[in-house]
């Protein structure tokens, strides 16, 4: 088979891990593999290659991903995915393994039904916002990063009475604020799922202060859009100075971690064998431990977060 | 319940957040949380006391233990045992969680077998060579310690016509080394498990040499023992200079990753619970992302590398 | 002598190594050091305590400072001040050394002139808006912390077209801006001092993307208040989608690089070196490499970027 | 004038940002940029490409350097020299900027005698061995690297009664290994310069176990070829278990700090002027804050250690 790998949407860490060992392993397995380069507009525009070893020497260590990714609203458009079609008709190429979101996922779904070009989707999002699968491609460099700029703040913070609110990513999904609240020990989380119960926190806090609080950290999700009226409570309600970080486009960046490169070697292996095992449509997924393959309706349920991982956050309805 | 909890051998990140996850969740089910300070020597020597809340502020992101860990020779003389259970006694201490490897487990089995002193295990060690947990406690984090290790190694052997040799720890497991070879694309892995063929990577790499590869990484196990017989081999037949890193102790060091304090959370948690359902002289576990409890006959089985994980490796046998 | 040391004001890395050095250099000179806790809050209310050597072993390595530091209002009415002097009075203090910004030294200058208690002041801010000294203690990790994040972005950037915006902090200073955007070859930076030529970056930035280029970094001095205003621009008039970090204190946080350990021991010593050679009010200084001392008025002229940095700019008027 | 840029001997972090200036500032001045690539030995061979601007994008963050470098025994045969010489005149070459230590200079000094090849030399070594300049480029970065590593094995060391040994590089000079120790606050500190005291420090040392000390660090460069021995006496004498860290290469890797870019940028430019200003067989230093340039024999009289950090190391004879 021709098998082409590209990213779309957002990009995260462990993507040029998980582009290594696609060409390391459809060589191995007899395959040919391509590169779409800067994902849906670069595969409108053709943007296409053969892949060889040597593209992918010495990049299981780089952030991003050698092959770009995009957001593209030409796809929209009957004639942009005729054309992206007739693009990959030129190469030969048989399916599509491509990394990213749900909404990436959904496009090749159907110009999948619309072209018959088969793909497997790899769960690529530092939202961690897929629910088939209990980590995206990702996620764990993005924790660590968001947890080394807590520390770093945390170093300092009992120098001062203050309050620090950090804003993190992950789009609608509270799982990157919840879990970096519960691993850096944050008196306040914030996240679009659940309540934050501002009475509640404000009498606690106010009586922890009195005894001798000497700071305290929020982290919020920008998808609760409420960075800035957290800051105000604790400035004027709870009385603390309030200095505010916003994290951004950090949080994709950096080396990956040991787990995404794993999990970006594990991702890469199982989308190939789920093409030569002549799967339609599916996604990879990486649950308890193990490495498999659910189709898009199973994988793309909605998300929640663990209940457990609620259950350690404070003041929430 | 007054329960203790302690370290045993070697430290490893990730300590600290279970020490803190331990007090907080006992004080929630009611029990009484204690430290023993400087494992057995330090149990020998009456070092105990109660754990209030303050001592857990502001100590989950730290490396280390705050409550100390040691080998103890004495403890294997019956009077110093003797003395370790009247100072427990002194305390009315009924149970402990210990926090160490296969060794300490079996030291403590020995001791509750004796004095009827109850524990629970917390698989703790960098080596990760416990048969009943996918992951011990501090892996992750001396997992990535390596990981930055070998990335500024590789930033720079581009620029120089250099073999590198890394020696990792690991005692008798070549987990650490095996996992950090696939993960940094090192060319040469030698662990204590299985046999490296040299005649083969000699043969190989020498043809690769002549066809451009400017650089050679080499991660080393530690308990191979060969880290330099390989320098020595990469040098003479391999025929490039060749520079030693031994990594050491740093591998235990740096702040814990997100992933080994979600694991001492989740492994405090699991080792109280087992104790409130009256579980005798149990290991928790972590496996395919589950929390779980064995006995120690299970937990200890003769520990084998995933042979996934090897079959990604060069050159073995 | 007994003399004091103190924080005053933003918290800046390596005040924890000045502290270190000031114990034990007061101790082999034959004086007697204090620790004035929380600043100019914890002078008027009497937060003061001896030193001794114990209290400084294995802080060299921690960002923040373990005595604290505050910013003042009641500072500025008489009655605290007199019972600010009353405290150091009760102790027998002779001298304080300060840690701090311009407004700390003159606070402390006022403080000298009233109750004659003499002071030098140890350039401490990230600002670094001092006139009289090349580097502010906490500078260069500040500068070290801000390119790690930048590298981050950096690493990825190249993956998406896209236009990146960071905010810096420094103030009214964009000292920390203009170095970053140096270091980290940033398209744009845009600081208080001169003006940005928005027209000129606009048509050159336009026509560099029509030639092939993929992402723009921006680095924004908080001081001008514009961050939102330059990720508009670059959205709306240079067509790439934006995204911004708030860097906020982060900047302050994390270990304390070589630089800034060196530099609070020399700050440290020439501090009390001064107060040996009876000098009054004096800030102590790093220029060309060494250490000197300043009065008052020379240090803290009006502060202005090096001409060569402000050379290195692009797009300024 | 067409000017070369070439690496010699090992590399350092900050060759990357002196290429890039190096090639924006010849253009700016109206010269031709010329790359030789893998040192005296490329140079030979006749690696010789001309530079341009895109050569130079996207690497001011990156440790090693683009052009390679190398150690070169050929260089010693004159018919090898002659080849380099009509290498450079094929290419109509005026003069090379050669990054490098004392070795490298020398060897470009006798070139420029034997065939009229100007060169300006920029000390580059993490061993900051060279007399002229206060630091040579990666210094900066080599002693974070190290401060990082230690401080990781600082974190942890208090956990266990435990000596550390970590072997700095350096070559003959103990400059990295004494600004190491004084920064970390390492008790040991053995360089090659000054006998360590062993009778004194294991007296004091003992007394210092008795009273509570609970760990040792030592640093130990690499030249004194101590670090067996070194950890041999403290687990046999002094009494703790001991674990050794050769740091090896992590010490020339890793991202460039702020410093050593800014230190890259000024290098570079100053040795463009000093072509400029027809200079013959000059290096470029940097003293006291400033750039300058000096001759051959002034830069590379013997180096010493300032005596001010010799004096805040413990136990030296």
């Amino acid at each position: 088979m021709k098998i082409a790998i590209m990213g779309s949407g957002g990009d995260a860490p462990g993507m040029n891990p998980a582009i290594k060992r696609f060409v390391e392993v459809a060589y191995e397995m007899g395959h040919e593999p391509y590169f779409i380069f800067d994902g849906l507009e670069g595969l409108i525009d053709g943007k296409i290659a053969k892949a060889i070893y040597k593209d992918v020497a010495g990049i299981i260590h780089r952030g991003g991903a050698i092959i770009g990714s995009s957001r593209s609203k030409r796809w929209y458009e009957n004639e942009y995915r005729k054309k992206a079609f007739e693009n990959l008709k030129e190469h030969n190429i048989d399916a599509i393994v491509v990394m990213g979101g749900d909404g990436s996922f959904r496009a090749l779904d159907l110009f999948n039904k619309e072209f018959s070009i088969n793909f497997v989707g790899i769960p690529t999002t530092i939202d961690n916002d897929i629910y088939g699968t209990d980590l995206c491609l990702g996620v764990d460099t993005a924790l660590n990063v968001i947890r080394d700029a807590v520390d770093k703040i945390r170093d300092t913070a009992s120098t001062f009475a203050r309050a620090f609110v950090i804003e993190t990513m992950g789009r609608e999904c509270g799982y990157l604020a919840a879990v970096s609240a519960i691993t850096s020990g944050a008196e306040v989380c914030v996240i679009p799922e659940v309540d934050f119960n501002k009475p509640l926190a404000t009498k606690i806090l106010q009586k922890e202060i009195k005894e001798g609080r000497r700071y305290i950290l929020a982290i919020v999700a920008e998808g609760t859009k409420r960075t800035a009226e957290i800051a105000k409570w604790l400035e004027d309600d709870i009385g603390m100075e309030t200095r505010v970080t916003v994290l951004g486009h950090i949080q994709r960046g950096g080396n990956p971690t040991v787990k995404d490169r794993m999990l970006g070697f594990g991702f890469a292996l199982k989308a190939l064998e789920a093409l030569n095992a002549k799967e339609e449509g599916k996604i990879v997924v990486y649950k308890n431990g193990e490495f498999g393959v659910e189709s898009l309706k199973d994988a793309l349920k909605p998300y929640t977060i663990d209940p457990q991982i609620l259950s350690m956050l404070h003041f929430l309805d």
